[in-house]
């Protein structure tokens, strides 16, 4: 293997296009570019791949094409659901109920409504990651107007029990978000099984372009408008539709939940060889759930190494992409909120590796991968202890 | 020429993504990936090119690069702008000034804060669409906060005289955005000329990608966030920057601002040979400032046809693709707000056609316009006579 080969196995930060969904994008950015609220033929081609996008990505998540509203990403979805639903329901309440290892797009959007007079509990994950039914019920109240928890944790891979939360909030009448952020395309999702109201997507984690995503919203749960203006995506968010991106994330969907019953083999094989080489290193061990983790997602807590930017940068000059931590808070040198709220200490969670697998990742830059990590580890502890 | 050469005449609604554009965006998708916030070379990558868009892009309009903030398109520009500027300012005043002839995505948001107990004054402007500064001089009270009032309009194509009305704003010290959606890539723009504090941009009016934009921000004012998260762009606009988009509209702007001393004067002549032709049938008018308009941009008032949607069909039918006011509201036959503002009733507005040119068309492309538009009218005036 070629030192030069590039090897990226950091998916949960971001991952290329997949052939297929640039290939459907093409024809839309010079061929087919007509606005779909324009009346002649172009526009109402635009307009016809619009609706049947709506469709198809609808199918793949066992939504009806009516709830799916079309946004720019994963964070406008966020944004949109909670400062809408409590501009909606502040009258009702002032309440909001939200967990520690929530992603910023949801955590940072309610520190702002806290500012602005909402009260939030954020409720503490066990040591994988895991919020009980009971720890919710118990901090319910007649002025909840809101409920969201994320359905598979960023840092530690960890699939939360949504459909048992959703259901206590389904019991007090209470609106339940989920950020699916990480999830869509790499678990199976069926948002009735779920039992959500809302439900967050992210193109640009399963294949499809950056900068589109989408927002399930259950029927009959109107959201005001985030975004107002010409009244696209039936007033609900407004600018025009983003077609190409649109087209591109919904065949990356169909492509990843067509391929999950092989794909998701083939990467918990080799995540779990990944999690099994690595924690037979003295001092590394698993962080999140060993059971109800995303298929390709192998995270690790790394004693005496200073800080995992470390063993990142290493990697980085053998040309292997892999992560600190989450991508947003990658370049800072922060403990992660989500660690620390599971538990552990600065120290600690300074030492966090994230390995991500997907789609274009294969048994060879795994055995690649694992024939350079232990060393590369080893080293900085060396350094490490003669840095003290 | 052949009956099925598609001519697209609708380029204030939208325009194909230039060829440079898109082989300069080709590469973000696929080969170049990586998400700008991760720390390794893959990521850092993506970090530069983001950077020296941002560079690029301000160097065509006469900005500082840190005056460049990258959005989702022109609605989430002007949405930011209104609803961070009222939060911000909110303290100090209740009052914002706009304009009857702005863009929905103004109108639309600064509605809503009227419900939220904002005073909103909406100037009228002449029979061509402009506003003096006599007339935004009358209206500013101690507790106006900001001034919105687009560059150049989207219905007629007047370009507004913002140096003078910003000037006032100045002179006041109040907030002065303009929504420059239509103008940017099509006129000269330096933002210190035009003396504007924010100016919304949208790639997919000049030949870059649609779900991509940008808000220009003078220094050092500062807008609180919209969509709040991972921090993206120093904090102010979080979510995974879409690199593809990013680089797609920085070629599309720099290609059109290269092209513009050569495409003016061509667009222009191919503008005024439709004017002067289709003024010349009896019963048809101009609409807006015949001198101060956009370089492709012809608009008229067509009496007799009883709605220029007729028109508009009978044209798609024929290939050419033109539109009977702005894109948002084609699909619905009220008639256009801005055209009521400029003092038409309903009836001549319900008349309104426009017909904008780009890049792609063509002197032939002109010819056979003209060749069958004067009949197509008469048939529909013919057709409206007998329905009677």
């Amino acid at each position: 293997m070629e030192r030069t080969e590039r090897i990226y196995m950091d998916h949960a930060a971001t991952t290329p296009v997949s052939e297929k969904a640039l290939a459907a994008m093409l024809p839309w950015f010079r061929e087919e570019f007509g606005n779909p609220s324009a009346i002649y033929d172009y526009g109402q081609t635009s307009k016809n791949i619009l609706e049947s996008c709506r469709k198809r990505f609808a199918r793949c998540i066992g939504a009806l094409s009516s709830e799916i509203f079309f946004t720019s990403g994963g964070t406008e979805s966020d944004n949109w659901v909670i400062r809408s639903t409590l501009k909606l329901k502040g009258a009702k309440g002032q309440h909001i109920i939200t967990t520690a290892i929530e992603h910023n797009a949801v955590l940072r959007t309610l520190s702002q409504m806290e500012e602005e007079g909402f009260e939030v509990t954020c409720l503490t994950p066990d040591a994988q990651g895991h919020i009980t039914p009971d720890q919710l019920e118990n901090v319910i109240r007649p002025d909840t107007i809101l409920i969201t928890i994320m359905l598979a944790n960023n840092v530690v891979g960890t699939v939360l029990d949504i459909p048992a939360l959703a259901r206590v909030a389904a019991r007090h009448h209470i609106w339940f978000h989920t950020d699916a952020v990480q999830a869509v395309g790499h678990i199976p999702i069926k948002v009735h099984q779920l039992g959500v109201d809302f439900l967050s997507v992210s193109a640009h984690k399963f294949g499809g372009p950056k900068g589109t995503g989408a927002l399930y919203c259950r029927l009959p749960n109107h959201l005001p408008a985030l975004l107002t203006g010409g009244g696209q995506e039936k007033e609900q968010r407004s600018g025009t539709e983003n077609i190409p991106g649109i087209v591109g994330m919904t065949a990356a969907l169909e492509e990843a939940v067509e391929d999950m019953p092989q794909e998701t083999g083939r990467l918990i094989a080799m995540r779990n060889r990944i999690i099994e080489s690595l924690c037979s290193i003295p001092g590394v061990k698993l962080t999140g759930d060993p059971e109800n983790r995303l298929p390709g997602f192998a995270s690790f807590m790394v004693e005496g190494i200073g800080h995992s930017v470390y063993i990142v940068n290493a990697l980085n000059e053998k040309g292997i992409c892999v992560s600190s931590g989450s991508a947003c808070s990658a370049s800072s040198r922060e403990a992660s909120h989500v660690l620390l709220a599971m538990g552990y200490d600065a120290k600690q969670a300074a030492g966090a590796l994230r390995i991500t697998l997907g789609r274009d990742n294969t048994k060879e830059q795994v055995d690649h991968l694992l024939s350079v990590l232990p060393d590369v580890i080893l080293r900085q502890r060396e350094a490490q202890l003669h840095a003290k």
